[in-house]
């Protein structure tokens, strides 16, 4: 092992710990502290934000990465993926100006403060500059990225949140469910009216009882951090210290199940990332489409199966006590598989879900080229979602308005989302076939084959392989968009 | 306002807010963390640690400083009071070098944790290594700051805690104090034996509604942060975003009850320091000394007082419902006033504790300046202890071991409990004769006069004055050793 590799190693490890006690700062404004104190947690973070980026822009850290890749043959198959992952994110972190990064801050804050009221007065119009403010400088962040990367501008976006990630793989990908689900969906709906009776929820759930339930459920997973309270539901902390939170509708206990499910996907992905490794970026979860793969492998692919609410009904029926409601194994799955398209992504079934995904990947990517220019959002907008979901929008409120991604700067991450959802089900393919007793597992409610799986194949790796190695190693071959229908033609379209 | 003082004030800002994040995550490590996470923990706040330390060392301050005290007449008053704390600040930071400050972490780090097994089993001798190891490392870190701040080197370390305490003032008002208290001692035992019938406190308080009362009073009090639990309670956060913490004993509820009061004192006067100034040096409170004399301003000259449990008494009897207790007024303040000497310096009253701490000061003067040695700490403490508080300990757990402070490396910081004191008296005799009708309004729960004379006089002037200062402005006098005996007289001495 060279001097140079060891002191990046220090110098990582420094990076590392600066941005784990970002993301407690981070947990704690969203779950514990007083709502009058954002000021001064702006200052904390701004300070520490300003450590990480002179800490990554250091100059000896290029000299050393210069000097570890020119004797890259002394170190092992780890050192070798770590010493790559630093020269990316190295990448990432100098390609763009100290400059732009403070414009962007400024941007991002205003446009997302302003959002807020625009999307409750549903006024596109007034938002419209401030978007605009933000594109133009993601669109000089892409090309800066670019250049650096030697990649298409919204290929070097997406790398940010999902290494190896690019739009020759994902138009293809997304070619396919574009084609095939507003057909799947029409007949999923009409086999649904045909055959699917449900009894809808519609009792009192004390928020006390579905947090323990919801604790029961974790734990039985496998997950041993803190579960609390906030308005957006995330898994926050650190590798070592991973944190859930979930909200509570007392009217509806099954919003804060699943997510507390989908969470503790997550949560176990960042839990088992290798201790030895923790400090270091080849120790860091694969990228934003792998953990979300995680998350709605355990949220969907898992806990939506018949099999694992024949394992939950008992424990909500205890947890609830007596209860008008059907809470039976079937009357659960049923009520988890309802297809309906709604205007508002987030609460889209699994059917629909894609479609949001894709219309925003492809408004984003026309976004960065120059090809859509903001104030012709809304329309684009409409006419996308008419087009693959046979709706269109009553108000911008319920149309391009509704997520904070955009406000926020956040161009090249929805793809994630459908590709994670892809590659859950690729996981639960390969899972079942090596684990034939799967079924018979969740119904009992032992997990530990099937967690002990992804540990293996997927939690335990971190970075030291690409997303396509991964799912080549483990599945035996690339991301398949016939698996993903395959699993939702089976599900949708049979009782 | 030259080029040199404000690149200081940013280069301080910077400084302020990574300490902010730093007392953020020690804030979360005692409350929300689970034990488990104490390693990563360990990492972030060492990585802080580190950020912290390279910015105070970054060679451009002590040009800046130099620069900046050039032409300091054209600062104003404020401004000079800042770059004077700049000062100070940075030559307790830079006088220190790094590999002690290492080494001392290490052994610090070594010796709590052997120290804990130790004091449970009493045992000192196995102990004594760890501690000659911290108490060398601390005589050359006093060697250091002595020669920096041309400082003797005890003087020195009080300094760290307490800008300006020397030794020349302490031991003249310790020597007040170690002649006049056996007598009072004694005297208020004897009185209190004739005297004072207590019915003593034996129901059942449920934690939930300890919780509810403490939360009444510190709100009344003006206090506006959090109140969680930890196992020993603390302030902590920052200005902005300041918390306290309790624990709960259900079978006596006066503990939490007096702890909170205790530190809503801290938390007011970090709640109260100018916003303005509170990325700066001089924005920061005054010292350890004024710090609790705030805390013990309202523990005990307000809190202990008849008029402020005549409001309290309803609250705490509604609180916790019909008990067979006698929640009386007359009675609270009886049990808030009883005079016993106990071998353990946390659980003594108001007329003994001064005792405890100036035990501590002398042998700590005499480990720092060679006169005593650690293997003999045993002894010298047992004899101090017959002679200033009549008694001796039965064994080593129940004397020398039982404080954190040396094993933790804290030498210097003991004298400002019993400074604090004394302050607080003399803060309550300026106050009352400034706001002849307290006693009304703190039997209304009105404290807004009270705290805002505080606040006036103390908090928002943080440190733009020396403590001695502070007490000459509000008061008329500097630290004046009868009034704090008048008050112990006049409570312990008269029914």
């Amino acid at each position: 092992m060279t001097i140079a590799y060891a002191s990046l190693e220090t110098h990582f490890a420094q990076q590392n710990a600066l941005s784990g006690a970002l993301s407690m700062l981070h947990w704690d404004a969203a779950v514990m502290m007083p709502e009058s104190s954002a000021p001064v947690r702006g200052e904390h973070l701004a300070a520490l934000s300003q450590a990480i980026h002179e800490n990554i822009n250091d100059p000896r850290v290029g000299d050393w990465l210069d000097a570890a890749e020119s004797d890259a043959a002394s170190l092992d198959a780890w050192q070798q993926a770590n010493l790559h992952e630093m020269r990316r994110k190295w990448q990432h972190a100098t390609s763009v100006d100290v400059k732009l990064v403070r414009e962007q801050a400024l941007a991002t804050s205003e446009s997302e403060a302003f959002w807020r009221g625009a999307r409750r007065n549903n006024d596109f119009k007034s938002f419209a500059p401030y978007l605009k403010r933000v594109v133009a400088l993601v669109r000089e962040e892409a090309a800066a990225k670019a250049s650096a990367l030697n990649l298409l501008p919204y290929d070097a976006l997406m790398d940010g949140y999902d290494s190896g990630t690019r739009m020759a793989e994902v138009d293809a990908l997304f070619a396919r469910l574009n084609a095939e689900l507003p057909v799947l969906r029409e007949k999923a709906m009409a086999f649904q009216a045909e055959n699917l009776v449900v009894k809808p929820i519609a009792g009192h759930y004390p928020q006390e009882n579905q947090h323990k339930a919801s604790e029961i459920f974790m734990r039985a997973l496998g997950f041993t951090g803190r579960l609390d309270i906030s308005v957006h539901p995330f898994c926050g902390g650190v590798p070592g210290d991973v944190r859930i939170t979930t909200r509570y509708n007392e009217a509806d206990f099954v919003v804060a199940m699943q997510g507390v499910l989908h969470e503790t996907g997550h949560a176990l992905y960042e839990q088992n990332l290798p201790a030895k490794w923790r400090s270091q970026p080849v120790g860091d979860a694969r990228g934003m489409s792998v953990h979300e793969s995680q998350s709605l492998f355990v949220e969907m692919q898992l806990c939506r199966s018949r099999e694992f609410l024949r394992y939950a009904a008992p424990i909500l029926a205890e947890s609830f006590g007596q209860t008008d409601d059907d809470l039976s194994p079937e009357n659960l799955y049923r009520l988890g598989i309802r297809v309906k398209p709604d205007f508002i992504r987030v609460n889209a079934d699994e059917v629909t879900y894609p479609s949001h995904v894709i219309l925003r990947y492809e408004l984003e990517k026309d976004l960065i080229s120059g090809k859509l220019e903001v104030e012709d959002l809304p329309e684009a907008w409409n006419a996308k979602m008419q087009e693959k979901l046979g709706i269109t929008p009553p108000s911008d409120a319920l149309g391009v308005l509704q997520d904070i991604h955009w406000p926020g700067g956040s161009f090249g991450y929805f793809p994630t989302y459908t590709l994670g959802a892809m590659i859950a089900a690729q996981w639960a393919q390969a899972l079942k076939a090596q684990l034939p007793a799967w079924g018979e597992q969740v119904e009992k409610g032992d997990f530990s084959a099937i967690v002990g799986w992804l540990k293996t194949n997927v939690h335990e790796k971190a970075s030291s392989a690409s997303r396509q190695e991964l799912l080549k190693q483990a599945t035996g071959e690339p991301l398949n968009a016939d698996i993903y229908l395959k699993h939702l033609h089976d599900r949708y379209l049979s009782a």
